[in-house]
């Protein structure tokens, strides 16, 4: 373990050097091949192991269960001109003397990529380069992207941990722009009396997810959450996933107006940690459940960037 | 408990009286209001408390995974005009001086009704007759149900039972229209040692699924699976799920060739007990891992009659 | 011709009746079987003739060409919660020693419901009865309509007028909600010096259209547009289609705030006329086009309700 | 006129040049800036005049109308991993004191290049080379092309000529993979009495799209159409587009192994002109419509490759 938090620290110190003052990501330091060796297609996913699947059945004392996905429904805010699209045909049937009748649903979207949504490791890239230095003039192929894609995940069950930094700013929502710091987000642990452990999912509650179908337009204009420096401690600190409130889980606009979503950067291609965006923290952050056991597997579908999900969170 | 059972017992001695002869179903009993009120729309998820999360919780053992969904692509065997279509557009970027490049992916299919598959409470009627006596024409809307969507069942962590009927009758595979018996699962359960509890979900091992993008034809052309007498019993042992390896879970074509899905009309609309369909139970027969945890919370697709899906077994 | 013209003013005069005062349409009169028989899929693309085909040719006289299609892109305006979303996947290829590489698109929507949209006659029903007293429950089935679909129409190949309303009022646009009268539309095929044929299509110009992607908001609010009187006019002129450049054709909201509609109901159940919506007229209304020879054909979508369009008016 | 077909012999003698021999296309000689210019976006539907529309206009005689588009439906032959989907959700309703009720549809699909469609001039590239020399790279954006869109190609009324070659071989079907001559196009135009002018569309009957739907497999396993050869000749002719009633247009597999759809590529990036795949030509062959009025207009889909259509034949 210690070995692991050196080698992890000294990537994170390459990191910090490569982004700072604007130098473009991904040109002047060697962040391939992964530590997980150059075939790797898991990232993160790799440090589920018997042990946290073993550590989050211990956090489950009251057997009381959250639902971390919201509603997938046509007034959603969504990205640009993604979109989606749900309809209910006619009933078939009705068939045998039984009059067995049924109803389909036929659904368009970009479905990794709208609502709730986990980002998996063929989603970001720097330039043309992805994680473990796949180029997507390779992988990226109309049918699905031939590495990378989101079947290879696996099932993520370990524990979870809330940081309510809305709670420990004393409001109910971040502004938008607001960049979670270092500071905030130890501050806001140290009073929740949490620690982080190597194998967590860590879930960033910023109130912003209150305006989710009250104020569409306010929601995506920009957006609270942590900026490179506190996305560098939880990349120390060997998380699998950093989720949140927001459409974007990192601050927009960046601080730095050169850098555009420099943290999924930093998190996917660069260290193979997934973000989860859009969770439904507020009845965690409502009942002070700061650790939990956390279950969820993305859909697999073949070659995908991402997947919807319903994550399920258990004290 | 005692008390409920024998409710059961009468509710199914009805039913069985129903569906005898080729009556049919709906039309001779009364099925509703549900046994969880008139306005219930989450049928037997209503049974999944804290106490079965606790006791999912102590068949954790090894904190060894299984992941229950099979991969979404093109080839996969698909009922139907039904389709699944995935695309990964051009990608968007490079954005900013960190040179952001993302890709999405664009799908279009019933997506409830597809792969791996989560039949909700809304997807089956009785003529016009839904869960709880709702009638098609009155939530049945263009822009999704509006009663009993999937949206409404919520997490499902419970007890898992898988029950290898295959295995039981010491074939790789059981024949397609094969009618799984009383005999059969009562037999398979003896030999597995294994008992199923109240508020348990209980997948049927049928070894179909190895037919799954190895003879697609042959897979959806016809299934083994249980029959209404089967099914009778896990109703009155008040399970919250029934899944199986099979596109259809239930026997097809039933023996009774005047019945077309009758097993989903008593399952579904009848006892509010869902159904999981095109499930990998392969790895769980192997590791003869009879009862484990299951995880599993369905997409919440605003008035859906269903959802994809990737359960997680745990043991 | 003129015995066609007595029934004709028969059958409008009993519309008339029906819908005076608010009484339902489709109820207080016999609007069925059509003039083309019980059986007929077509309406009134019946009264395309090859001597209508020959009058069309007899306008061609400059080889001046006009689309009449608007642009599909996601910025346009939609009805309600319909979408239209298009993406180029990734390209296929190279393929040989050629290099042959190629692009696709992916298309999803309410396909002839957006857009520049022909209605066909599945499109609108009176309650549960369409055109030809068809009833939904029959005919309407999930993988398309079973009768009416707009594969039935074939080519409309015929003579075209336009109807300038808003030059003949003096302004570039009308106001939304303003009901162009009989008197108006009279009015304005007297100044232009216009008259109407049996088999022709007619377009009026409202201005409306200079809404589309300027003022989305306002264009779907309301439109100008004919109401009752101006459309039995037409309807006794055996007119095949109306078309305008709004999305209703008809005023909306109509004056009698009880009905729905209503002009859609009088063409295409009660009379097999079809209406096409979205249309581009504005460089007829500007090079004072009032006639002109008229092509278009619905894309044959099996059991579809509608066909999108880009029709060619010459002169 | 003189002086175009002298400058067009000399580009066609390059092109001769180039793809001999299995020279790769597109390297060897200088292909762009088209004759249209470096910012043509529309290539051989330039061609099309008021001439040309006059002339379609002359060949209007009897009025008889054929529609040219096959019915775009769930079981028609489609290619590779495309799809087409066409579901009419519940319907909407009823509205007002009249009633009113509406059905829409819901269609998803790679909408220009299934069933009778268009392949416009951002369809097909030599390596990342499209038409006018335009890098797919700089071009192909997610949300639609950003030039070469179909959007620009604009109406098509001209003069169109059906070359029957199976009546001419004496055949109701060409087999699969028989390449059409020079010789055979010239044989059946000179048996038929037919001349091709610039500016025509040209349309090859084959009699292949007598497989369609009564054996997918065979239709879509290869083709019969023309080659290199008969290509360069129609080129030459200074054609505005290409259309046959088989899903490639031409001959499939090229008799030259190495070679990919090499026919498209002499067409469309080359020189403009459009190909138009699986038109039901059928009827024009029974009737022995040689020559007749032409008219066609793709959807406006902004950005998009090509568009479905029911073209207008008229005589």
């Amino acid at each position: 373990m210690a070995r692991t938090r050196v080698r992890t620290g000294a990537l994170v110190a390459i990191a910090l050097a490569a982004v700072a003052g604007g130098v473009a990501l991904g040109q002047a330091d060697k962040w391939f091949p992964s530590r997980w060796g150059a075939a790797d297609q898991r990232g993160a996913a790799n440090r589920i192991t018997a042990a946290k699947v073993l550590e989050a059945k211990s956090l489950i004392k009251t057997g009381t269960v959250y639902q971390l996905g919201r509603t997938y429904e046509s007034a959603m805010p969504i990205f640009g001109t993604r979109h989606f699209s749900l309809r209910i045909p006619q009933a078939f049937g009705p068939l045998g003397s039984n009059k067995m009748i049924y109803h389909d649903e036929v659904v368009s979207g970009e479905l990794g990529q709208i609502g709730t949504q986990f980002d998996g490791l063929g989603h970001i890239g720097i330039g043309d380069l992805f994680y473990n230095g796949n180029n997507r003039l390779d992988f990226a192929k109309a049918e699905g992207l031939q590495k990378l894609g989101v079947e290879n995940v696996g099932a993520i069950a370990t524990r979870g941990v809330l940081v309510d930094v809305a709670g420990y700013k004393g409001v109910a929502r971040l502004d938008g722009g607001y960049e979670i710091t270092l500071a905030d987000l130890q501050g806001a642990l140290r009073k929740q009396g949490t620690e982080i452990h190597a194998g967590d999912i860590v879930l960033v509650h910023s109130g912003w997810g209150s305006l989710w179908m009250v104020d569409n337009a306010k929601f995506g204009a920009s957006a609270p959450g942590i900026g490179l420096e506190a996305a560098r401690y939880l990349v120390e600190r060997e998380v699998v996933m950093i989720g949140a409130d927001t459409w974007s889980m990192e601050v927009v606009p960046n601080p730095n107006p050169e850098l555009q979503f420099p943290v999924h950067q930093l998190l996917i291609p660069r260290n193979g940690i997934y973000i989860f965006e859009n969770l439904a923290t507020e009845e965690l952050a409502r009942d002070r459940v700061y650790e939990f056991a956390f279950f969820f597997a993305p859909l697999k579908l073949k070659g995908a960037t991402g997947s919807p999900g319903n994550p399920i969170a258990i004290r």
